[in-house]
C-alpha cells in the first residue's frame, strides 16, 4: 500500500519536456525489452531445474509430498525474485524522468521524487519476501506442525537466489558491456563527451544503469531478506521448546517492522534547498534504524518472553550495519587516505595506479572481517545469556540463534537501504537526460549534485549488502548443517534405530580429504566465477564497440549530428551478448555443489573415504555422511573466500572510481593531465569489479548457501 | 661434496675481462652488504623469538627438556635456512660472472656452468635439510624412543619458516623496488636503456636479482623440505607399529635419493651449441625424476616392506610435480592462448590489459587446484590399500600416510628443480654483465637465449614450488591436528585419567563461532600480508627513484658518460628500505595465529564458547580445545587462500610479462607501438605480484604451518 502511495507520488509528477520524454521512453524500451528477454531465458531454466528438483527429490528425498511443496516454494520464491527487479526497474525507468523535470525547479522535490521512486522498490522487495514466505508457511500448514514446514521453505530461498544470480549476472554484464564499450568507443576513438547522443550506445549504457544496478540489487536484497529468514527460521524451529511458534514468527515480524520504519524514514528527508543530499539521506537512515530498533524492543517484548540480551543481539547487528556502512565510505571517499593515495600514485603513471589501487583492495578485507568476526562473537554471547535459564537446549544453538537476531538487526533497515541505493541508478539517469536533452547549466548542476550523492549511496549500499551477505551466508550455512542432521535423524529412525544423545552431524574432520578438498574447490570457485564475469564484460564490450564503429561508418551523419543513431540495434546487440554470457558462471555456480556432494558420497565406498563423524554401529548403512561433509566445507570455504574477493573488487573499484573523480576535482594537474588518463585506466579496470564480479559475488555466496539446503537430502 | 665439486668447477673457470670483475664486484659487495644487514637483523628477531619461544614453552609447555630441545630445533633450523639463503647468493654472485665469460666463447659452457652454479645451491640446500634433521633426530635420542622425538623436531622447521620468511619478504621487496625504481627513473624518464651504466639503480638492480630470487628461492625450498620431512615423521611415527622407525625414516632417505639423483641430472646437461637450452635443462629434469622414482622403489623395498602401492603415491606426487610445471607453463608462455589473449588485450590500451591479465589469472587456479584435489584423493587410497593388512591403525592415518609419501614424491626432484631456478638470476646477471661491459654482438646473443630459458624456468620452478607448498601445507595441517591430540593425551594422563578409544581431535565443529571466525581471519591474513607487501615494492621503489634523481642532478656528468654515478648509494637506500619494509607483514603474520590461539583459549569460558568436541566429564578443567580449534580453521582457510592468491599473482605477474615479451618479438606493432606500451603497465603491475608478495606468500603458508605446530601446546 504504501509502496503503491510512492508509486502514484512519483508517476503523477510532471514528465518534463518532450524531448526529455523522448530519451526516456528510449531507455524505458531498451531496459523493458532486455528484461523481457532476460525472464524469458531465467524461467526456461527455472522451470528445468524445477524439473530436475523435482525428480531428484522424488528418488532420494525423504517424502513425495515435501518434493512437491521444495518445487512449489522454489517456484514462487522464483517468481517473487523475478517481480522484486522487474518492480525496481519498472519504477526507475519511470522516476528518472521525473526526477529529471523536477530538476528544472528545485532540488529537494528532485531528491525526493529519486528516494520515493527508491522506496518503492524497496518496499515491494522487502514486502515480497515477507509476504512470499508468509504465505508458503501458513499453506504448508504451518500452524499446526511449524517444526516440520520450516525445512520445506527452503525451495523458496533457492528460487530467490537462483533468480538473483541470473538478474545480477545479466545486468551487470549488461550495464558494464554497455558503459565500458560506449566509453572506449566514444570518448577514445571518437572524442565526443560522455552521454553524447551522437554517440549510438548511449541508450544502451542508460539502459544498463537501470536493468544492472536496479534490477540486480533489488534481486539480491531480496534473496538475502528470503534466505536470511528461512535460515533464521530453521534455527528457530530448534528452540521451539522455549517460544513455540513465536520464535519461528519472529523473523517475519522483524521483517514487517522494517517495512513500517523504513516508510517513515524515507517520509522524513527532505529539507532545504541549498542542504547537502547526503545529509539528508543520511538522516533518513538515522530515523529508520532508530524506529527500527525500537520495533525490535517492540517484538523482543511480545514475542521473546523479555528476553532483552536478544535485543541485544539486535543491536550488534544495527551497529554492524553502521560500521560496514562507515568502513566502506573510509575506504571510498576522497576524503580519506585510501583514495588519496591511489589519486597520488596517478602521478607516476596507470602501473602505480593500478598497483595502489589493488594493495588498497587487499587491504579493504582487514577491518569487515573483524567487524563480523566481533559482531558474531556478542551476538553468540547475547544469545546465550538471553536464554540462559532455557533447559534442555544447548550452549550452541541458543548463541547461534543469537546470531540469527544479530542478521536481522543488520537487515532491519533493508527497505530503506534499498531505496537509498536505487536513488543512485534513477539520479544517474535523471542526470543523462538532462545533459541529452540540453537543458540550462542550473539544472544541470542541480542533477550533479544528486548523481554525487547518487554514487556514494550506491558504494555504501554495497558495503552494507556484503556485510548482510556475510552475516546471512553463516547462518544458511549454520541452518545447513542442522538440516543434514535432521535428515540423518529421520532416515535413522526410518530404519527403526536411534541416534545416541547429543549426536551431531556438525562436527568435521578438517583434515579428511573431502572436507579439504571441497574447501579447496570452494575457495576455486569463486576465483574462476569473478574470471569468467570479468571476461564475459569485455566480450560483450567488444561487440558493442563493433557496432559503434559500423553505424559511424554506415552513417556519417551521425558524427556530424545530422541524423540519429541506431539506438535500438546497440540494445539489441548487447542484450543478447548479455544473457549468453550469463550463462556459463550462473550454471557452474549451482551445478559445483551438487557435483562435489554427490560424487564424494559414491565415491567414499571405493576410495575408503569414510566419514570421519561416528555413527553408531549398523547406521553406516543406512546414512554416508562424505558428500554433506565435502559440502559443508566447500560451502564454508567458497563463502569466505567470496566474501573477501568480492570486498576486494568493489572497495578496488570504488576506490579507483573517486580517484579519478579527486583528480578531475582539479588536483594533480585535473582533467585532461597525465595524472587523469592514468587515473582512467584505473576506473575502466574497476568498472567490472564493483558492478560486475563483485555484486555477483554477493549472489553468489547465498545461492551456494541455498543450494545446498535443498540439495542437503542428495548427499546423504 | 658433489655441492663443493660443483662450486670448485664453478669458481675454476674463467673471470672475464677486468670490466666485467669490476661490474660483478660490484654486484657481489651489494648483495653482500645487503645478506649481511639483513641476517642481522633477522638474527636479532630469531633470538628474540627464541627467548619467548622458550619462556612460553616453560611456563605453559609439557616439560622443560622438551622446551629446550624445541628451542635448540628452532636455532638449528634458523642457522641452516640462512646458511641455505646465503649460499644461493653466495655461488650465484660468483656464478655470474663466470657464465658471462664463458659466453664469449660458448653457449654450452656457459649454460654448464650457470647451472652448476645453481646445483651448488640446491645441493646445500637439501644437504642441509637432511643434516640437521638427522642429526637432531640422533641429538635427542631418536633412536631409542622415535615417536616421542619427532614431536620435538618441530622447533627446525619453525626456524626454518622464520628465516625463510624474512629472506623472501626483504629480498623480495628489495629486488622488486631496485628493478621498478630503475625502471621508472631510467627507462620512462631518462630515456637510457635497461641496464645501462649510467644509471646509479642498476648495480642494485642487479643485485635483487641474487638476493630476491636466489636466495629467497634458496629459503623457500629449504623450508619446504625440512617442514615437509618433519611433518612426515609426525606422521610416520602414527604408524610406528607397522614399520617401526623405518616409517619414520623413510622422508629422509628420500631426501637422500634426491641429492644423488640431482647430481647425475645436472651432470647429463649438456648438448651440441645450437640446441635450444630449455630442451637441455627439460633432459636434465627428466633424468632426475626417472632417478627419484628408482629410489623411492628401493626405498619401498628396504624400508616399507614392498607395500608397492606406497610406491603409487610416490608416483602420483612426481606426476603432480610434471603437471603442475606444464599448467605453469600453458599460462606463462607466449605459445598459448592466454599470453597471447593478454598481448590481444593490449591493443586497447592498459585498461583492457589489466582486466585481461586479472582474468586470466583468476582463472589459474582452477587446474591447479583439481591436480591437488586428485593427487591427495589417490595418494590416500594408495595410503588405504597399501597398509590393507596393518592392523589397529585407523584408515585415515593410513592414507595420509599415502598423502605424505605423494608430498615426498613432489619433492624428490627439489634439489634438481632449485638449481634450475637459480639459474634464471644467474643467466639474468651474467646477461646485465655482459651488456654493461659492451661485449660483442654474439656474445650478447648467447647470454640472451639463456636469459629466455632462465626466465622460464623462474617461472616454471615458481609452479613447482606453489604445488610442493599446497602439498607440505596438507601434510602439515594433519600434523597438526596429530599433535594436538598427542597433546590432550599426555595431558589427560597427566591427571591420571584416560580418553575414550578413537576419541580424536580432529573433528571441529564448522559452525562453531571460534572456527568460523578463525577462519575469516586466516583468509583475511594472505590479503592484508600481500597488500603490505605490495605496498613495501612500492614506498622502496620510491626512496631509490628520488636518490637517482638526486644523483643526476648533484652530477651532471653521469648522464653525458664522464662520470660513474654511485652505485654504492643507491645499493644502501634500497638495503635499508627493504629491511624497514619487512618487518611488518612478517611480524603479523607470526603473531596473527598465536594471539588468536591464545585469545580463543581464554574468550571461551567468558563467552560460552565450550568447544564442540566431546571431552568426557571431568576432562574439560583439563583442557581447553577452543583455541586449538580456532587455529585449526584459521591455518586450514588461510592455506588454502593462501595458495590461489599465491597462483593469481604468479601466473597472472608471468603471463603479463611474457605479453610484453611476445609484442616486442614483432607482434601488434611491436616495440614501441602503443599496444606495447599498455603492456609495459601490465608487467610493472605484475613485478610486485609475482616476485614479491606471490613467493611470500609460499613461505607464508609454511610458516603458518609450523609456528602453530611449535605453538600447539599453548593453544590447549
Amino acid at each position: 500500500m504504501a509502496a503503491l502511495f510512492f508509486a502514484r507520488s512519483v508517476l503523477a509528477s510532471d514528465q518534463g519536456s518532450p524531448e526529455m520524454q523522448h530519451i526516456a521512453r528510449a531507455i524505458q524500451e531498451g531496459a523493458q525489452a532486455f528484461m523481457g528477454r532476460q525472464y524469458k531465458t531465467i524461467a526456461l531454466m527455472a522451470i528445468a531445474i524445477a524439473v530436475i528438483l523435482f525428480a531428484g527429490y522424488w528418488m532420494y528425498g525423504p517424502t513425495q509430498p515435501m518434493a512437491l511443496r521444495v518445487v512449489f516454494g522454489f517456484l514462487v520464491g522464483a517468481a517473487c525474485s523475478g517481480i522484486s527487479g522487474y518492480t525496481g526497474m519498472f519504477v526507475s525507468i519511470r522516476a528518472n524522468l521525473r526526477t529529471a523535470a523536477a530538476a528544472r525547479t528545485s532540488l529537494t522535490r528532485s531528491l525526493q521524487l529519486a528516494l520515493h521512486g527508491g522506496a518503492v522498490t524497496g518496499l515491494v522487495v522487502i514486502g515480497l519476501a515477507l509476504l512470499g514466505i508468509g504465505i508458503l508457511f501458513l499453506l504448508f500448514g504451518g500452524l499446526s506442525q511449524p517444526q516440520a514446514v520450516v525445512y520445506q521453505l527452503v525451495g523458496f530461498g533457492f528460487g530467490a537466489s537462483l533468480v538473483a544470480l541470473f538478474a545480477q549476472l545479466g545486468g551487470g554484464i549488461y550495464t558494464k558491456a554497455a558503459d565500458v564499450g560506449a566509453d572506449l568507443v566514444g570518448k577514445v576513438e571518437a572524442g565526443i563527451p560522455e552521454d553524447d547522443p551522437r554517440n549510438p550506445a548511449v541508450i544502451a549504457d542508460l539502459v544498463g544503469d537501470n536493468v544492472g544496478d536496479c534490477a540486480g540489487r533489488g534481486a539480491d536484497i531480496f534473496e538475502s531478506s528470503a534466505a536470511e529468514s528461512v535460515g533464521a527460521m530453521i534455527l528457530g524451529a530448534a528452540l521451539y521448546p522455549v517460544f513455540g511458534i513465536k520464535g519461528i514468527l519472529f523473523p517475519l515480524i522483524v521483517h514487517a517492522v522494517n517495512i513500517v520504519s523504513s516508510i517513515i524514514g524515507v517520509a522524513v528527508v527532505g529539507g532545504k534547498e541549498s542542504d547537502d543530499p547526503m545529509h539528508s539521506l543520511n538522516r533518513g537512515y538515522y530515523v529508520t534504524s532508530l524506529l527500527a530498533l525500537a520495533g525490535f524492543a517492540l517484538g523482543v517484548h511480545f514475542l521473546l518472553d523479555d528476553r532483552w540480551w536478544l535485543l541485544g543481539a539486535g543491536v550488534v547487528g544495527i551497529i554492524t550495519s553502521f560500521l560496514f556502512v562507515s568502513i566502506t565510505e573510509y575506504y571510498t571517499e576522497t576524503r580519506y587516505r585510501p583514495v588519496r593515495s591511489i589519486a597520488e600514485a596517478c602521478q607516476t603513471g596507470p602501473a602505480t595506479n593500478i598497483i595502489t589501487g589493488l594493495a588498497v583492495g587487499m587491504e579493504t578485507p582487514a577491518l569487515p572481517v573483524i567487524v563480523i568476526s566481533a559482531a558474531l562473537l556478542l551476538s553468540y554471547y547475547c544469545g546465550v545469556r538471553g536464554l540462559e535459564d532455557a533447559a534442555g537446549i544447548s550452549d550452541y544453538a541458543k548463541g547461534i540463534y543469537g546470531t540469527a537476531i544479530a542478521t536481522m538487526g543488520m537487515l532491519s533497515s533493508a527497505a530503506y537501504i534499498l531505496a537509498m541505493d536505487t536513488f543512485g541508478p534513477i539520479t544517474d539517469n535523471a542526470g543523462g537526460i538532462v545533459e541529452m536533452s540540453n537543458q540550462p547549466h542550473e539544472v544541470r548542476d542541480r542533477t550533479d549534485r544528486l548523481d554525487a550523492a547518487g554514487n556514494t549511496t550506491k558504494a555504501l549500499t554495497k558495503g552494507y549488502a556484503i556485510g548482510s551477505a556475510s552475516l546471512a551466508a553463516f547462518l544458511l550455512f549454520s541452518a545447513y548443517l542442522e538440516t543434514i542432521k535432521e535428515i540423518v535423524q529421520r532416515r535413522v529412525e526410518g530404519a527403526g534405530l536411534h541416534l545416541p544423545p547429543g549426536w551431531d552431524f556438525s562436527n568435521i574432520n578438517l583434515a579428511g580429504i573431502p572436507v579439504f578438498v571441497g574447501a579447496l574447490l570452494g575457495a576455486m570457485l569463486t576465483y574462476i566465477f569473478s574470471s569468467m564475469a570479468i571476461r564475459a564484460v569485455g566480450r560483450a564490450a567488444e561487440k558493442v564497440i563493433e557496432d559503434v564503429r559500423a553505424q559511424f561508418k554506415e552513417n556519417p551523419g551521425i558524427m556530424s549530428g545530422t541524423s540519429r543513431p541506431d539506438y535500438g540495434r546497440c540494445v539489441h546487440i548487447v542484450t543478447g551478448a548479455a544473457l549468453k554470457e550469463m550463462i556459463m558462471p550462473g550454471a557452474i555456480a549451482v551445478l559445483m555443489p551438487v557435483i562435489i556432494g554427490v560424487s564424494f558420497r559414491h565415491l567414499s565406498t571405493r576410495f575408503h573415504l569414510k566419514s570421519s563423524i561416528d555413527l553408531p554401529a549398523g547406521m553406516a548403512g543406512i546414512v554416508n555422511l562424505s558428500g554433506a561433509e565435502s559440502v559443508a566445507a566447500f560451502l564454508m570455504v567458497g563463502t569466505i573466500s567470496g566474501i573477501l574477493l568480492a570486498m576486494l573488487m568493489n572497495n578496488g573499484g570504488g576506490a579507483w572510481d573517486n580517484a579519478k573523480k579527486y583528480i578531475e576535482s582539479g588536483h594533480y594537474g585535473g582533467k585532461g593531465s597525465d595524472a587523469h588518463k592514468a587515473a582512467v585506466v584505473g576506473d575502466t579496470v574497476g568498472d567490472p569489479f564493483k558492478d560486475t564480479a563483485g555484486p555477483s559475488l554477493h549472489v553468489l555466496i547465498k545461492l551456494l548457501a541455498t543450494v545446498t539446503l535443498v540439495l542437503a537430502p542428495l548427499f546423504v
